[in-house]
């Protein structure tokens, strides 16, 4: 019987973030500290004709303006300004560098006016890049390994192209005869699913502060990143660099969501290096629009036929991401997930990377986990519809199962797809009349779950308190989740647990904290040390206790001979005794080291009513269900938490969000009035139902959590809106704009369905 | 063969120590810190009638003035204060806190001329307190482990005494018939030796800056100190807090010598914890010699009785240690080393702590050694002089061996005193003849070797860099040691290597840096978990190579299958394959958890010449040899250091340093200009002479180095003094003034030998 975990806990953390005490990067001052700001591309595409930096060196304050050149001494940083031309708009040419924010600031003014560029042409979307003779966005592609690719463990063969061209990457998966089995399919659904541009929209900008230690060439880098690890190994290798001579310290995150992983450090420590004073580079609202790295846009072309009894026989699919002027698109994820979620014996699915002169794609939570599922749930919707089947009777009927492959051939982990699918079938919300312009949307989505190696250490105090080193950053309440994982082994109450994130100079190594993988992975490593703990622990008592091993018990924070409770020893007794001078035992010091090589696949599935305004078309959300396998929820409210967020954020990619740009390539959404996150009152009140389909691996049974409750929220709400509306669209984000002109028969052709569902 | 250890390697952190870029805490600089300074008593014994401090808040920029009534919320931290009462001149009675250091001066002048203190009487000398009815220093005695206690682990049954008085601490040793041996002895030396009080004389005063998270209310305090895991837990202790709630950071030490171990640093938290503020008190060097914790100065009285063979018979003692206001004097230790260096069959040392109204003492490098062995080796050159043997020879005659009891009856650990000594002996310097004032002096000394728990982590970095994590502070280039530890396991180049001592949040359990004992222990678990951290690596390159870890070896950052070259991966190729998203293999985390419990005794010869000028009684040693056993040097120049370091001390000890207090109680060498350190210019060429016995226990065999060799400095110097001006004084340090009284036959009568040495 659990003690601890299972139970409601409150965040460590969470008072500090509330009374707004929390200091983040943005609140250091270091002794010398100068200000970077960037002078970013005016134009998608330019050439650099002259970058007068005499003229912010005139503005007083200002001590350096920083091109790539300046850079070529240090290893391969040049590369992080543009260097003869630009790709995007918003991609950083230059940097200015002062001894205020304000005068970098007027600085960057005073370089922005005097600058030229001579514009070239670009291309800014899919089908301008495809385009015969279309401009090439890189002449010579270079390959990377992209944050994106970083969330999800997938085994694919990736072909990258071989001659130049836009399309820079290649994903394909089949089984079976498609064409053969299209052929024989008794009812087709075939349409073309788009989805926009979204951002990741957290409250904090970029920022990052660098400096180096005088004597020793140390650079240290304080900075907000969901992956400290990885900003240390691609800042060392972009400086030429040991790891060892860079540190990066990691400052609590004002919301990542996958956004904040690696982006500036690099080029702020180049800049701390050449400039022998500590930088700081914080990005402004709108820089942070325009040079960060949002979710791509997809086109996803699908056919998916089935028998008339609703069974699914086939599956074609083609994917095209726009990956923004550099590769790194999250191809695999899409197709695997775009095929995965049913059974299928036919199969054929190709995903393609394109690139555009736009700013470089990133992760966002669950990346193409969204775009994806958006196109699949979608078809499944209209399916259902067309056969007459109840939407959820038809996912029931061809969910995948545990072993069933996937469309990489490899087998479906165990996994609670059914199981969700079966409390969505039973919920009475689905049932309940609707008035006129109501609808009742379902959908379900998963997230496959990352999987790495992880260390973490826990150690005794002397007062019998225990601290937990992890070299994971908590964006989500897992350093919370980490302190519930040793009370429970230890028999504490958790007051007296103190988790702690190392930084890379002295942590246990931890992934990055993206792809669901924090409390699977590194709990896991603290599950371990906890147990190591407690055995050293048990080895100390009994030598004390002149008792075996066997007979001892650790309770409410002693050591006691079971059956002889006058027989103990305070855990704090043991402390003292490990560590101190002239100690006969060791310290208690415990360590997990392991790696979690299978996955848990985590599934959510969504259950939304929502009425529409037939006249503005606007949506109010009436009631919202969603339900989560998590494998064993730790902290039921911090697990809660991440599905509240994940319905919010759907909400976001299914009515509100998406980056405009302008023919001339510039963007039109780069402030928080013009992209419009949700608002606390566009969210409805949600109910959340937890499932517990236990994981093998993760620790007590527990599954990756921060993905799954995104993913088929903007699917769920399409289904809910073409319920309501009769007519369906096949893009996301549905505006009231776009609703309104549905009610009123004047939608553009581009979004109409392109042709009706054929019935061979 | 060793590849990295045994071979000279410079110091880590030697180029900013000397060029001045190393940070200490005086350097801090945080948001909103208040600057603290001390009124402290002016006279040795006096009631506290009046502090108002509305004359310091009158000052411009003070913000408060703090008593021990006010931090009476804060735990126990009232008793940092004095209150009601002094009991030395230089204790902290009030902390006036201002936002400047300026203004904090001038508030405490406004202060101390307002503050109203009536003096009681004092007791000031040893001979003072034990006067009858003499004033109590403390009329409750409360006994606390002291910093010096800490240093030297010795098993004893010290008794507190049980009545008021001020004698507070007794501890005898006892074997054999004492009285029945000396009345045997043929010949019996009984003199009265004499110490000073003696302060570390570091360069860097004690520095403190401390902050309080205003939300969580967790404690970071910034501090230059020799063992942050005892400041944490004795202020968690004093503030009433768990540890876990407070950190400590330890800063770069500038010179510690056992003197930096706890002071004001509870007192700077609960200042922090009682206005919000961080706080920062960096004393002034007046300040650091009128508050800080320097050695005792000592009364041994020794009768020790030989036959004419120079065979020891008996040993009586009796060590007096003046401990100033709070027991803790090194009582034990000082007992175990008088009687300990030699084989003696009847044996009785009584040790007695003596309070006085001077400030408490702490810990100097082998705290309490220095006195006793002057007076067993002085009271050994004489019993050789007076017996015609070669000074060295007898102590060989007697010199104890491993097995044999020391006072406490524990046998001696494996030791090198007789190689020690045979080195001496056979060293040509000795016998070369000598001028008129020429004199040659020979004294050896020992300290027993701290033991203690440590923990250690080795960690790869993906780039195959190594940085090793320990909680120990480096004062004598410990941390570059640890580095060749993890080199040497490694078969790496020491630059790869690199050694971070984290703080007590993070930080693997080590004890405090004294005692000689950071190698010996945390080198311990420092090669273990480089032993652990290789063990991971083989079998990970095992399973990559698809070969058996025995037939692998690694070798210059690679591990090679055998007679198979060409199989090979790198520690970067394993180090990335262990550390990454999805990776198979766990990361390399070795980690070492240990404990030392045997001592490795570490012993120190001195011989030296020198040249009195007969007139003006100045010294000029024209040669020195110092001879030391470490068990085995794993880095050679850090040993030497250490023998040169100890040297020079001891050349303090020997003719300079001493703290004068008037007859008022004031410190009358209060500065540098008064307190006469030993300067570049006094200190000699120094032969260093290293002898290997290796410790069973210590990584690679090594022993603690830093201590023993200062015990015997001012004993060799005493007694090369006596061979060049004929008269031998029984006080340390001997001057120039005494010595040209003594040739002048002018020496005050307390300092002339009492009685001649009795003959039976």
């Amino acid at each position: 019987m659990a003690l601890v975990i299972g139970k409601p806990h409150k965040r460590a953390d969470g008072l500090e973030k509330v009374t707004g005490a929390m200091k983040y990067t943005e609140d250091l001052r270091l002794a010398g500290m100068l200000y970077a700001r960037l002078l970013t591309s005016p134009y998608p595409r330019a050439r650099i004709a002259e970058v007068p930096r005499a003229a912010a060196l005139a503005v007083p304050g200002v001590v350096a303006v920083v091109t790539a050149d300046d850079l070529a001494g240090i290893g391969q940083a040049r590369r992080e300004l543009a260097n003869g031309r630009t790709a995007y708009t918003g991609q950083p040419v230059a940097v200015v560098v002062a001894a205020s924010e304000a005068a970098a600031a007027d600085g960057v003014e005073a370089l922005r006016a005097a600058a030229r560029f001579e514009p070239l042409p670009a291309v800014l979307t899919i089908d301008e890049a495809l385009a015969p003779g279309a401009p090439l966005v890189q002449e010579v592609v270079e390959f990377e390994e992209g944050d994106a690719q970083a969330h999800a463990t997938v085994e694919v063969h990736a072909q990258h192209a071989e001659t130049p061209g836009n399309v820079t990457n290649r994903v394909t998966f089949a089984r079976g005869d498609v064409a053969a089995g299209l052929a024989q399919a008794e009812v087709v659904v075939r349409r073309t699913y788009t989805t926009a541009r979204v951002h990741q929209g957290y409250l904090e900008p970029h920022a990052t502060v660098a400096t180096v230690d005088p004597v020793t060439g140390e650079v240290t880098i304080y900075t907000a990143t969901q992956g400290q690890f990885y900003v240390r190994r691609e800042t060392a290798k972009i400086l030429g660099l040991p790891e060892a001579q860079v540190r990066v310290v990691p400052m609590h995150v004002g919301g990542g969501f996958g956004g904040k992983i690696l982006l500036h450090q690099p080029l702020v420590a180049a800049l701390a290096l050449l400039l022998r004073r500590p930088v700081r580079l914080v990005l402004t609202r709108m820089e942070d629009f325009l040079t960060t790295t949002p979710a791509p846009a997809t086109v996803i072309d699908l056919e998916l036929g089935a028998r008339r009894d609703g069974t699914l026989v086939a599956l074609r699919g083609r994917v095209l991401m726009d990956a923004g002027a550099r590769p790194g698109a999250p191809l695999a994820t899409g197709g695997i997930l775009l095929g995965g979620y049913y059974r299928v014996p036919h199969l054929a699915i190709e995903c393609l990377e394109v690139l555009t002169n736009k700013p470089p794609v990133g992760a966002y939570r669950a990346p193409a986990a969204p775009q994806a599922t958006f196109a699949i749930e979608s078809a499944m919707d209209e399916l259902a519809r067309h056969l007459g089947i109840d939407p959820v009777a038809l996912r029931l009927k061809n969910a995948s199962r545990p072993g069933d492959p996937m469309p990489n051939g490899r087998p479906w982990a165990p996994m609670g797809l059914r199981e969700v699918l079966e409390v969505l079938d039973a919920h009475p919300l689905r049932h309940r009349p609707k008035a006129p312009g109501e609808g009742v949307g379902v959908a379900v989505g998963g997230w496959l779950g990352g999987i790495e190696s992880a260390s973490a250490c826990v150690r005794a105090n002397t007062d019998g308190t225990f601290e937990v080193v992890v070299g994971a950053v908590d964006i989500t309440g897992t350093l919370t989740t980490m302190g519930l994982i040793v009370a429970e082994v230890l028999g504490l109450p958790p007051e007296r647990v103190r988790v702690r994130t190392a930084d890379t100079s002295q942590a246990p190594y931890a992934g990055m904290s993206g792809g669901s993988k924090i409390t699977y992975t590194v709990g896991t490593a603290v599950r371990l040390a906890a147990e190591d703990a407690r055995r050293q622990i048990l080895q100390i008592a009994a030598r004390h206790l002149e008792a075996r091993v066997e007979d001892l018990e650790l309770r409410d924070g002693r050591v006691v001979v079971k059956g002889t409770p006058a027989a103990a020893v305070s855990l704090a007794e043991i402390a003292a005794m490990s560590m101190r001078f002239g100690a006969q035992y060791a310290p208690v010091f415990g360590v997990g080291n392991t790696v979690v090589t299978r996955q848990s696949p985590g599934f959510a599935g969504h259950l939304v009513r929502l009425q529409v305004d037939r006249e503005t078309g606007e949506v109010r959300i009436t009631d919202y269900v969603v339900v989560q396998d998590v494998g064993r929820a730790l902290n039921p409210p911090a697990v809660e938490g991440q599905m509240l967020g994940g319905v919010a954020q759907g909400i976001g990619w299914g009515l509100r969000e998406r980056m405009v740009y302008d023919p001339g390539g510039g963007l039109l959404t780069a402030t928080f009035a013009d992209y419009p996150l949700p608002r606390a009152t566009d969210i409805p009140r949600v109910e959340t139902v937890i499932v517990e389909v236990p994981s093998d691996d993760g620790p007590f049974g527990a599954k990756g959590v921060g993905e799954p409750p995104v993913v088929a929220g903007g699917a769920a709400l399409a289904n809910a809106l073409a319920d309501a509306v009769g007519v369906r669209l096949h893009t996301l984000p549905v505006t009231s704009r776009m609703l309104a002109a549905v009610v009123a028969q004047a939608l553009p052709a581009g979004l109409r369905s392109p042709e009706p569902n054929r019935t061979p």
